[in-house]
């Protein structure tokens, strides 16, 4: 199937079911329905069914799904499968955070370098890392073949890093700047903006 | 217009929009168009046109969009005109970086108060904020008339603390903690799990 044709919505919410998959794993469970896991993840059985009948067949009419095959079958779509290098600019608190954060490990990603552009951060260790010069994010990033980056830089710095990332081969970025980016074609960009998150729950409160 | 009417993928569009008009008046702009609003976040004019008519009359033919008024009007619907209070709970990295989070201010979000279960945390100091007990929840969410809620804690403790929020009240949950979470409808979800925003883009990476 050719990618361009699944809409980016129903991709988006292929990392839930299998979150979700996973939980249900973790817990002893071997097979479920879409109505379990529509349940779990607030999704209707018909959106789910509808969602990875996109990607081909996975469950059995009457016994539903097996689990530990619609994990695999999920991390080989998502292709995490493999685990992904990933780069961290801006070591203020946010980035900080995620350096370290113990969510990444079985779940695709691990984080290779930081970055900040503080002499007084520079040089020293966050987590497992030593603290890199933003100004060497090119030649660094390109050398080692990192695909995707976590921004954390203030927003008036944000756009001038993301045009280095984009010239060092990054990917896709994962943005915590509460500004919005401009990238060529090509180069996805996600918002982790917690502001954005509140906001689209705000609409449906009294 | 009744909400149940309007799909939440286009509410979830709106603060989108809403933060890169923000960016556009910030630097000097009085009005856009859908296509150059579009041409910023990366979603089609036509896309744009049909989310935004779906809350009313907001641009005019030929003029396009005067920013300020439209972001007024995306304020009113997504009820952010007003400051939200916020609780945080589990002072983690993560919940130390959302508690002394800068992109709050103005966003239509404070937060108010911070939660840990550690007992060498508990009556710290963390930004402003005395760390209060978490046994404390219900008690403290409840008389202070909080409504959202942050969730920081280990994937472990997730599902019982967002117990006690809801029961304290909460109806908007941004779910850090890399596990789907139970609650009852009238209850809304985001997950910010850093590792979900990743996967929504690997899929696309060669």
């Amino acid at each position: 199937m050719i990618k361009q044709d699944i809409p980016d919505i129903i991709v988006s919410r292929l990392p839930i079911y299998l979150r979700a998959l996973r939980h249900m794993q973790a817990l002893g469970k071997l097979t479920t329905s879409s109505q379990e896991l529509g349940a779990t993840v607030g999704i209707s059985a018909a959106q789910i069914r509808k969602d990875l009948s996109q990607f081909g067949e996975f469950g059995k009419q009457g016994t539903g799904y097996d689990i530990a095959f619609l994990i695999d079958q999920l991390r080989e779509i998502l292709k995490i499968q493999r685990v992904w290098n990933v780069a961290v600019i801006g070591m203020g608190d946010m980035g900080h955070a995620l350096s370290r954060y113990q969510g990444f490990s079985d779940r695709g990603f691990r984080v290779m370098m930081v970055f900040d552009n503080d002499p007084a951060k520079i040089g020293g260790q966050v987590g497992n890392f030593v603290v890199q010069d933003t100004k060497d994010i090119v030649a660094a990033i390109q050398s080692s073949g990192i695909k995707l980056a976590m921004l954390c830089v203030p927003a008036g710095a944000a756009q001038e890093v993301t045009n280095m990332l984009v010239t060092a081969g990054v990917k896709a970025i994962l943005n915590y700047a509460p500004i919005s980016l401009n990238v060529p074609a090509g180069v996805r960009v996600q918002y982790l903006d917690p502001s954005i998150g509140l906001q689209r729950m705000t609409y449906y409160l009294d």
